[in-house]
């Protein structure tokens, strides 16, 4: 039997999203958290961005827990492909449970057991036990952890901000990092997204302030709130004001109404039904008694705002009395569309307000100040960084050792760092398996896919199909080659060019006896004949296929 | 005759970037600026975005001049392709011509005349009289405009910011601005870009104090400095504090090199050349007497600066003794390249200072007090915000009118919009063609054209061709169908993939009867087919492209 701890990382580490840790003791895993990221740009046509998990799959007997801090999608998103083929019980607050319950609506086909978790309880499962902390953060039901083996324990703090005047009145319980801290704790694995920014992150309940602010001066419009559907505490601020300045309030987006929904149905938000109007009946409203709360605060395409912005949204028209707050931020990667789908409403005529022109928004994540005072609290003999890209943990490891901390005593882990603790010591032991799966359609794939490469070339430059039927004993072309091309030539270029093209590889095909070649000797002439030919006439290089029949 | 001043907007108005207006009265036109921007990831392959100029190929017998307030290329990057349709002398400050003339080498066919002019210099072309007015902004040469006709003057201030301390010891004229002022200014044309951010940018010195303190402090690294090439300013502070602390220099990066030769050649960069050592040659330089002054401080995948991250860089291998100061901020849209390459060079070790974590970049843009400023000095009749997305052109509305300005003195323009004004009046009058022009290779596309769309679509679930011969009489394929496909299956699908849809092909067909038909109606059966049984196996949807050939 080894009696270390081994902590594996397999997201969350060196990027932000896609949170996934192992903590593993005498053949016993539980799991932390199974995240996923939404692809940018870099990824045309994925879905989304899950871990690597195949560490977990080749040890799947040996795990007992899956447990979930909160539920933002990167920490519980690649659950459903995690259940698929890994069998045990989750754990995670009321609210999170009843998120991943609507999302394994889609996967029918699983089967999963749910266990509900509050703050303060405490679970033993094998060697392990693991108690829940509360934790403020821009989503209700967030938990930090503390793991506790024979090897020591762990305070992993989730996902947190100190906010000193909660929307629910139970702030982040810094009265038992600060008891744990007395007892010993042996390694403090710390969020890392904000520790570039210093003092303190804004309180929710001052965004409060300021939308009232905003309900209290803009009597006469029709006011819309934009925010994230997750933000649990902000709908209630946001529902509150409705009631206090007697207007309706109309849902719109799929996630806004589920999230209001399920968040109705636990008891995490509270509201008089009666202020709901559905977004159909909104003529009957006068514009001052209207609310309208909506998604696409991060300009997605398919969203109401962003529908509403460029006119396609049947049943709101924008025009000069209206005010749209944006209650959030770009999240890094929007910013461009954040801001095209703001330029749209304001060339609309309605009023825009937005985070970079008031404090209508507050951050999740602790700031510097808020770190120090974990660190403080929970005085940890090790340190490991967690939740940020590579930048801020190199950050977050220098922030600890000007609060006194050895150098030798922390790590920076990055995707599939595995590493043993016991109760003194600490260190790295190897590297396993992870990364990033790329989920399309049914498909999963790696970064370094072919299909991947091949996207990114058609979109530079599209392609060139030659289709010729050449008769294998003559060596002549029958007919003309056949030529299609997607996304490489423009309107007024595209008369002339297939049929020079064609006849360049007529009369190339002509200056070359391929009597008897082989196939791929022709496609090989004909399509470096082809590249050049477009190249020096558009300076495209389209990827060219050449497909010959023989006759 | 007309006696008003018809001003039209052709660029920099509701878009960050390709500036360009032009002044017209009594059939002569003066264009101000010829700008470029460089597009994001929503244009694949594209190269460079230009301004549609279309109403000026319409008038170009009317055009005298194009004046350029500065070298940026959002100011000057359209020149060439202007330049071959246009035949008009072009004015500008000795660097901004000397980065024209640069520029122009690659379009060697393409002759012009160019006059440099200086502050104070007053340019009489036809009823126009053009003056130019000192700025300060992060690149030398800046100038602001006074254009005065019997209609009225316009004060345009180009790009500025209000340094009190500049490094070449002349401020922006701020006198001359009140002096304009005094004497009447019917309109002020200001630009906006960081109309939303308050209070006033840092001083250009402030960044070389910043930059000498880490210089000061870090005796024994190797110094890396990474900034915009164009900011010369910038980097004569970087080459005079390499000459304080005995580090020799090496450059990398092709438009590095070229503007530190243009700019010491024209005497805007002055430096002892003993302290240049070619970057081929920086092995016999120990790293505590090494700076090498790098581009890539947008993260350009390509860059001297992401080659070295990436460990591609023959020259030099980044290690622990590294320290990288990214003395810049990343451009709107750039941010997860830029963090990227922080991330990677963090990773090797090195040491990372940015933007973030020190004051070592001022933005080269007026903040509000600055803005302020300039309104209070001009004191215009009229105004319209200019140099910004439609937010900050809002934005700066509200400020004007904070300041007193009426709204219907206020005018906010888009691209095309064309205004005229007279000593007391000023109204739009209609819109001009204006937009994107986009250079792809030697083709020109519009933002909507097929090829942009087919590129998209490509990007996203690739394509699939599939060739079938057909026998015309008997209605039968001929041998198999012949497919190929391209970013649309995983490695791991790839085997069973093509031969199924073969098969899929064959069995649809002899199901129905296609003896006679036409090849668009077995054509078009086929790819519904196609693309029916791709997406229920692969939830993809490639573009399907089939082509029948007739035996």
């Amino acid at each position: 039997m080894n009696n270390k701890l081994k902590i594996t990382f397999l997201g969350g580490v060196g990027e932000i999203g896609k949170n996934m840790t192992a903590f593993e003791y005498n053949n016993e895993i539980i799991v932390v958290d199974a995240g996923l990221t939404f692809p940018g740009d870099d990824l045309p046509g994925i879905d989304v961005v899950i871990p690597d998990f195949t560490y977990l799959i080749n040890n799947k007997d040996k795990i007992k827990a899956i447990i979930l801090t909160h539920g933002h999608e990167d920490h519980i998103g690649a659950l459903p492909f995690v259940l698929e083929q890994i069998k045990a019980p989750v754990y995670g607050s009321r609210l999170t449970l009843a998120l991943v319950e609507n999302k394994m609506k889609e996967h029918a086909k699983v089967s999963y057991k749910a266990v509900t978790v509050k703050p303060k309880n405490v679970l033993k499962i094998g060697h392990f036990a693991v108690e829940f902390i509360k934790v403020s953060h821009s989503i209700a039901g967030a938990l930090a952890l503390c793991i506790s083996t024979p090897a020591g324990n762990v305070v992993h703090t989730g996902d947190f901000k100190i906010d000193f005047e909660p929307i629910d009145g139970a702030m982040t319980d810094l009265q038992r990092f600060g008891e744990l801290g007395k007892k010993g704790v042996n390694l403090l694995m710390c969020e890392s997204t904000n520790v570039c920014r210093p003092g303190y992150s804004m309180s929710e309940k001052s965004v409060g302030r300021a939308l009232d602010e905003i309900f209290k001066t803009h009597t006469e419009n029709r006011i819309f709130v934009a925010t994230f559907a997750s933000n649990i505490h902000r709908l209630q601020q946001i529902l509150n004001l409705a009631e206090k300045y007697g207007r309706k309030v109309a849902f719109t987006g799929r996630s806004m109404i589920n999230i209001t929904d399920v968040g109705a149905k636990i008891g995490e938000i509270t509201f008089n039904k009666n202020i709901l109007v559905d977004i159909d009946k909104i003529d009957k409203v006068a514009d001052k008694e209207l609310l309208i709360v909506t998604t696409g605060s991060q300009g997605e395409p398919l969203s109401a705002l962003t529908r509403m912005a460029t006119g396609e949204f049947k049943q709101i028209k924008i025009g000069e009395n209206d005010l749209i707050v944006f209650s959030s931020s770009p999240i890094p990667g929007n910013e461009k569309s954040v801001y095209n789908v703001i330029n749209a409403l304001f060339q609309r005529g309605a009023d825009v307000i937005y985070d970079e022109l008031s404090e209508v928004h507050a951050s999740g994540h602790a700031c510097q100040e808020e770190i120090k005072t974990i660190h403080s609290l929970v005085k940890p003999k090790f340190f490991i960084p967690v939740h940020g890209e590579y930048r801020h943990l190199k950050m977050h490891k220098q922030l600890a050792m000007n609060l006194g901390m050895e150098e030798r005593n922390i790590i920076l882990a990055t995707l599939g760092t595995q590493i043993e603790m016991s109760q003194n010591s600490i260190k790295k032991v190897g590297t396993v398996t992870a990364g990033q799966r790329l989920i399309d359609g049914y498909g999963i794939g790696d970064m370094d896919s072919n299909v991947l490469r091949e996207r990114k070339q058609l979109s530079e430059d599209g392609f060139c199909v030659v289709v010729m039927t050449i008769n294998n004993i003559s060596g002549d072309v029958v007919g003309e080659p056949f030529i299609i091309t997607r996304g490489v030539v423009y309107q007024d270029e595209a008369e002339s060019f297939v049929q020079d093209t064609k006849n360049m590889i007529v009369a190339c095909l002509k200056e070359q006896d391929l009597r008897g070649c082989e196939p791929a000797v022709i496609k090989n002439t004909v399509r470096r004949n082809v590249s050049n030919f477009i190249y020096k006439r558009t300076k495209r290089r389209p990827m060219i296929l050449t497909i010959v029949l023989l006759d």
